[in-house]
């Protein structure tokens, strides 16, 4: 049983701690948190919870939230802690894992240099194999590489060209906008392409990133240029055996974000989320060897299963496909073809 | 084990099938669709599939759905409907009801006249008692009589005057509006206050309803005027037996409707739904025997539990507090502060 502890507990840290508790093959030590807010209040029925240092805790107390240490405790207590901060404190909590010699998995808001390799379970699981830090590409590198990858591998890639339509926040947040205004980036490549070739090597991309008014998902509108023909059907194939890439039949009848989260509920998974990367078949559209697709992303949690995979391929306990098989078996991710 | 059809599988019909199916004192028999979408999809894996008539059935069999029969099919193998068909389709299923002799429930879409008695289970329990047509009042309705009957019980209200911001529409609808504007019901008193004195008998109330952009939740401005002066503490204690009431506070950090339906995630519950009206604590302000608080209200939920107690009552195998002991247990709702 790997120890694992979960330092911030947040949209992504919350959900790695749900996951890794269901796997078979580690446990959860504990998670750090700052505040003891409604968070804290529910997670502390399942959960041991640590403080950043012992400045924190008084207010835990008052709260009635028993604390059990401070993060250097939990980090003696844990083989590897997965750190989800918020974006750039990873940087600054990498020199105590440095220090007290343990594994550290950050997430896709560090940078790359963070880490020894930047992971992806599709299209790199290799690389990070018994490295001590890994980093798991953020939401939308994630996505990209997922339905990617596949046809990387089946028809060869020449160019990538990706729209990503982001969402502006996470449901819970109340203080971030645009609320009525579409906001473009205007460096282009946005930071998705280099990104991407982190965990696709060589991988030849630009990227176009525009926040959307919205909290539930981001949207892409992807084009690849092939290395071959194909067709509609040889690439709908070619996604067939990843059970991460859910295909959206126009039967099903969902046409936007809203229907596909709403899918989700019905699921009856962990806070309703959806894993897989939901991809339009009907949008699916072959000219020779050019290609064309929409599919929608889960932001909060997609990196979710990726997280769990990670922690395998940095302990060398299993190989891609069986770890991605263990983790999909117990988030309930099946193929899934609406 | 009382058999029950759910007929129209929407927002509430399928919360109400999940609930129903975990009581240990009733079963679905089955539920309605008309269209093969991503809900019947999902739905056929737990549930027996019916039709309104025949000519439903080719599109559930080019989607590789099984019909189990038609709405009269099953109306034969149950013992009461829950008609959660949309608005106003409801009076125009009650003859096939009557006509079958078989109990129903409706929901608060229809007009009060469709049934014998309104339904909220604090309020007015005995009233459905043995009954064979009742109606369980709309979410707003529903959240008003759940904070408002403790309040009446202990303290006699002579007048209630609540705004209710309203959601515009559910997650899963992207057709309808506003998406950028406030949209005020200029009739006042607005429909709800009518309703509510359909569960609270001779209620003196007056309300105001504004629509928002948003899909989250209501939320509402509650002003009372007691029949006796009060504390904060008082009215804040009037509410702590009742479990469907929740009370956050000003430590847990919520101050959004964002922030609450997160919470509710973290329950861990069929669709992360909150039943519970939450009351923000910090809101409650007490002059005199003038009351004021602010609520937020989960419009896809927060009428499931009701549809079960109602259940009970109609067959008349169970007191109210009993009942509502029993659907709590099972829907995991307790007694929260935070």
């Amino acid at each position: 049983m790997i120890r694992v502890g979960i330092n911030g507990y947040g949209t992504i840290g919350r959900r790695v701690a749900r996951a890794v508790s269901l796997q078979d093959d580690m446990i959860v030590t504990g998670i750090v948190k700052t505040k003891p807010d409604y968070v804290s209040m529910v997670a502390s029925r399942d959960f041991k919870i640590f403080v950043p240092d012992k400045s924190y805790e008084k207010a835990f107390q008052d709260a009635g939230i028993k604390v059990e240490g401070t993060v250097e405790n939990l980090i003696d207590d844990s083989e590897i802690i997965v750190d989800a901060t918020p974006e750039g404190q990873g940087e600054k909590n990498k020199d105590l894992y440095v220090k007290r010699r343990i594994k550290a998995i950050f997430e896709g808001g560090e940078e790359p240099e963070i880490a020894q390799a930047s992971f992806n379970a599709y299209s790199n699981f290799e690389e990070a194999r018994s490295k001590d830090y890994v980093r798991v590409v953020s939401c939308n590198t994630t996505a990209l590489a997922r339905t990617l990858h596949p046809l990387r591998e089946r028809f060869g890639i020449r160019y990538v060209d990706a729209t990503i339509v982001r969402r502006a926040t996470d449901p819970n947040d109340s203080k971030k906008g645009p609320i009525n205004a579409v906001e473009p980036s205007l460096s282009i490549p946005s930071h998705h392409a280099p990104d991407l070739r982190t965990v696709m090597s060589g991988l030849n991309v630009s990227t176009i990133a525009i926040k959307a008014p919205t909290t539930l998902m981001h949207v892409h509108a992807v084009r690849v240029e092939l290395e071959k023909d194909a067709s509609k059907n040889d690439v709908i194939e070619a996604w067939r055996s990843y059970r991460r890439i859910m295909e959206i039949g126009k039967n099903s009848g969902i046409t936007s974000t809203g229907q596909m989260m709403d899918l989700a509920r019905e699921f009856g998974r962990d806070r309703s989320d959806l894993y897989e990367i939901a991809v339009w078949s009907q949008s699916v559209s072959v000219q020779g060897n050019h290609v064309s697709y929409i599919q929608a992303v889960h932001q909060e949690s997609d990196v979710v299963p990726e997280n769990v995979d990670a922690i395998r391929s940095m302990f060398d306990i299993a190989d891609r496909d069986r770890s991605v098989s263990m983790t999909d078996s117990k988030l309930k991710i099946e193929k899934r073809v609406f």
